[in-house]
């Protein structure tokens, strides 16, 4: 819970107060060395190369072929410095690669788009978030990911390119942009599977066994509902600005798919807001299946002690020591006591039969 | 209710990594054949088959006729690639046809446009929706349906073909496609007598048995609102822009037609918000009277413990064995005390009548 | 309520499958017989009429004064169809004629306007709402009123054309249909004006006896005013369009009358939002009262037994029967235990004093 | 209450079914008589007069100076008809004038402008409006008020005036509408200052003293917030048209004026807004301050009844008479049981205790 | 809290009716003095000077080099007329200035842009909110603080200034203006930081120990956010309008930057809302699990009754005096009483069990 929420106010304040397009990264500190990895290609040819320096991904900015520098985790400042220097990075592009607590977004350079988007995983049980930058240049895409975690979303275009499968051989840097986006956006959707399974989980719980532990885990989901929801809503914005091809980096043939990702995106949307329905319509069920339960209970106690508490004040007279006390000498006086506490108990019953209580 | 919650987030993970266009059925699996069937018609002539294979459909698409390919059931991935050779289609277009988790749409490719709606039905108790895609070409119509049941909404249409009423053998392909959504739409008042027929049973039962039971099934019909709204809702805009008649494929005299159906599409939104409402008023209604009840339910239990806690009280300082206690031995002890309990107990009554708990 | 709830969900299932344009009358069927009247004149002439047919109203189209033609009810689908014919009119402007659940709206066929309005009135304690459609043409307007009552909103119009007073016999049609939607929204007033009677006299009763009773008319309320906003909001909108003057129909100096109507169709909505918001807030504090009743109720039993139970307990040691029990034989202990039991009660009164509870 | 709710739906139905442009009075009747005082002005000369008729301020219409004419009350039919006259107002102004429950609007005539606005002013401890119409001419303001108050807001624009401060009498009649515009914008300041105090005298009595009474103020202070945001939020919109400077008669440098009192409505509604979340605040915190109580209230009655039920149960046991009792024999029998007894409250104190019931 | 509400509606009421543009400071009194603090600067050159009045600033204003005049204190109305008149500004502006309860705004006046920006601070526990105006002109800008409290935010752009680090000292006035805004917006997130650590604190109590101090403290955490957000959402309209460029005063290659500053705007109001949602779901739990609570508690007592009043009911029975009661005289009366106590017990507890409510 407590590393939710740190996450939702990334500390800045050791940033205050520095120049714009100073680099300090704010997100968590990972301990992993920062890995440069390029494929370039094009429908032939196909190199690979695991780079140490900016010096070593320089030749790829001009070289005629498609070429993807991913770099994973971007707290080496100094290489992003030199970097944004290789391939005339803005200041400003640098400084939002390394705070990593940007929201999706489109920015045109001009000679260059950056592409902020969300990428999603469960580590354990916490949904965790990573930062993907992307910057689409005419023949060459750089991805910056904050963490560098083996095995992520991008294998699977890995692979593609190196087999030559799919389209993306054959297609330019806007194509393989788009691959990237759409492996991360196709990810959620594995994401919301997760979310869905536990919350079919929970349904059966709580109609088994309504606990308090239950509403716990409906108030996280609905955290992470809420959450999910600002990592994907402002895409949507940005992928159809992206769409609309108002910069020439994105050839036309390339925003069919890109409406094919924003529709993706609109349906990820619209998962988050029906899974959060059926989180609340959840809540609303167990809140009233609650108070449902109280009453049966307050009921019963109702009854109870309407029906004995005056039956103990009666056998209370009877208990009584005065000395001039005459029923207590009456030969039938105990039977009759007997009778007249049962007429009252049915007399009761009878009443709360009528009220519906019963 | 399990049932439902699966088709909110269906399984889109094996698709995860894959190629954009690989052509991968999501949905629930059927076990029917799929089935082709054609009808070919204009104002004077009618023909009608059952196809095998996307080969004896190819030559309706320049046919002068129009050409209504129906097939039943998405399953058949080798089948949709070729049909999609055929006819031209786009792979994100069949990747949408097989993937049913779409949202109402509309698309256009120039040659033709891509519609997607929702039809709905309910299987006994449960609200099931199918995916209907529609391709509307020059001189034809190929219409997708998720599962091919027996006896669905396209009937009528078959018949009016078949007898030449109407004019839908009068006019092109744009009215028979604007036929078939009309169709669909035409169905979800069907659907909504059906659930304000249960909403008013329920309100009887409300009024006359107010059980858990009631409690629950308002809460299924929420749910089930919320879910009519989602399919029903982009269907707005998406009518909304083939009425304006961008493309060309749509004629300026079915475009009053598709008014016409657009108005009913609000009609409908208009009657979800309103049975919401209702539901939301029976909701409310129900609570508060569950509440109102437990109050009457408190007060008899406090007004019957008020009145005899004190007389018990009393009567157990009688029945105390202390020896010295001369009240024991007055002679009118006995009578004088019922005297004060029955005093008491008028007061209390009165203080009760005043505050107005009687 | 039974009677509301049908309203809300026309029972159109009679008409799905049938071609578009079928005229099939799905409202209440009403018993009285179809009345056509007319009303042609110009400054100068009156001519009044009582039609058996639509021969006898054809000839008014092309005559050069205005006329004025009103059908009471609906459901001779056989004069529709022929008026329809004489008078040019739309097959789907027909079907809506018949169809009582449309939206208020405004259609232009350029020959003629097809504006749909909703006429309220109380028929005893209930809302009921009537269908008027209007048909606007070159020098004529057709109305026709779902259910033909005596008596009704357009009487004053009638009364105005036959004595020339106002404006109306000397313009054109143009200002006669403004007259008939003018009336209808003045009545919206009259409606209003009638549920904030019965909201005050709820208030009224909701402070001197807040009753079981009161919540079901609030919650009754709330119903209509709900159904009241959805009748009168798209009206809004239609009369903002009609009112930009966009057809050759309505002439310039008719369009600030629209203006005028429009800003009193706001005026309504206003009031009905208004009444919302009063309604919710006596919910609110009816509700917040009975809670805080209750409270109090539970503050009474929670002392009376908080007070007496330990007492009870005291007496019931004292009234045990063993035989070595020294404090039955002393001979100040019955008065010692009285005092021990004020001195306990001054205590309890003491404390509840401090915890603000008395 | 009851004085406040018929305001909000003021009595039409007098008028339903009178032609449009008819005058009749809908608001409360004062019984003051109507009173036209004249102001005419320039930078050098000033005329004041009080006049009986409409004859008299006709010849201010085409004098050159700057004229600002006051009608105080409005109930007087036939002085508006002549003035309407007179000054070539349509008749829907005056209708407009003299049905006092108008929305804060602006209607451009060409020749005229027409604005309604709200004075707001607190009548005790009931909030009061009234309507301000005003016609801004080429060189003459009307201002007309619902009720002629001694003392209202105009009073220090009139003494400015007088005495030629401010720039009012060096500009022309356009600068006086926004003066006057402005002194009742400003009054709202006022009105909210005093809101704003009995809310901080009621936030203090809340936490004292959380009474009923309180509750009541709490719902009586919201309905006032919605009663103000309705008067205020029109004034928005209409404040943003004049400003954009379309009618000739708004000379450009005034438009920097009408920006800032509309810049100062937008701090009214900002005000407001804040004020009901404020008052959402309270309300939340009583409540739920309010069932915390009752929790508390609770837990007492439940350690209490928990504790000694048992016990008295206990000591009911050796209150019985059975002939064959062997403990009543015993000679520890009494002080053991006193041993059991306290046995059982320390374990049940040591559970509650565990359970954080203490 | 009193302090804070005091600040929502601030006493404007001894403005009302003065003339538009009249200066009287109307925020709270501050007892420091004046400072006029000067920082002229170019590329190459620096000077700093300690201003007495308006006239030693009036030279800067037609000097090449830049030059930010910084007012602190806002409440010498003398001064700010002086300064007024030597920098050509508009009385409204110079009115806007002191009358510190303006929202965020820009206005553009031709030779300088007028903008008001909210600089906050947390002073001990609360929350407290500072109104920053800037004036740009061509090479000047105008600072002016409401409250001149030592150490504030631009500190870090003066020490850039004199070092010359970063761009400001190479850029024009409107980068120094950005630098401005950019400082205030960097330290919204040192605000919202620390709210973040006291919900973080907040959350860890309310699991170990719920208690209705944090619940107060919740409600006054949620009231800062609404404060937070009312005074950050305008800035986001206006930074846009400032961003688009339209006045020439702001340079192309500044525009950038501002979009930077804009990205942060949203970041602030989307964490704002975030940690909104994240009080909200907080608030819910506590309310729950209090409820949650209150329903144990019942459960408890309702056990420990149902179970003991009958009981006691039945040895009342055997504590009667009756002279002709068999049962006290059988030998195993008290025995068999015993077994059919705890056989009562055992069922009871069984039913208990069967409903779950053990």
């Amino acid at each position: 819970m407590r590393h939710r929420l740190k996450r939702f106010v990334l500390r800045r304040s050791p940033k205050a107060g520095l120049p714009p397009g100073t680099l300090v990264h704010i997100g968590e500190h990972t301990r992993e060395i920062t890995r440069i990895s390029i494929l370039d290609f094009d429908d032939g040819a196909l190199r690979e190369q695991e780079a140490q320096g900016s010096s070593e991904c320089r030749p790829y900015k001009d070289s005629p072929s498609n070429s993807w520098i991913n770099v994973d985790s971007v707290h080496d400042v100094k290489l992003l410095r030199e970097l944004g220097q290789d391939f005339g990075l803005h200041p400003l592009v640098l400084e939002d690669i390394v705070n990593t607590d940007q929201r999706p977004k489109l920015e045109d350079y001009g000679e260059y788009l950056y592409i902020v988007v969300k990428m999603l995983s469960y580590a354990g049980e916490a949904l965790s978030v990573e930062q993907v930058s992307l910057v689409l240049g005419a023949s060459w895409v750089l991805s910056f990911q904050e963490q560098g975690k083996p095995g992520d979303v991008f294998d699977p275009i890995r692979t593609r390119i190196r087999s030559g499968a799919g389209k993306v051989r054959k297609r330019g840097a806007d194509f393989l942009a788009y691959s990237l986006i759409d492996a991360i956006v196709d990810n959620y959707f594995v994401i919301l599977e997760r979310v869905g399974d536990r919350i079919e989980a929970l349904e059966d719980e709580l109609l088994t066994n309504p606990s308090q532990v239950a509403l716990t885990t409906i108030h996280h989901l609905r955290r992470e509902m809420i959450f999910l929801r600002r990592s994907v809503w402002p895409l949507r914005e940005m992928l159809s600005a992206l769409q609309r091809g108002e910069s020439k980096l994105v050839q036309p043939d390339t925003q069919v798919y890109l409406r094919d990702v924003y529709d993706h995106t609109i349906q990820v949307i619209d998962t988050i807001e029906n899974l959060r329905d059926v989180l609340q319509g959840m809540l609303d069920r167990y809140l009233s299946s609650v108070s449902q339960r109280m009453n049966e209970v307050m009921k019963v106690l109702t009854i109870i002690a309407t029906v004995f508490i005056p039956l103990t004040f009666i056998v209370g007279i009877y208990g009584m020591n005065f000395e001039y006390f005459p029923e207590l000498k009456w030969r039938w006086g105990y039977p009759a006591l007997w009778g007249i506490m049962i007429g009252i108990v049915a007399l009761m019953l009878a009443y709360f039969k009528r009220k519906k209580w019963l």
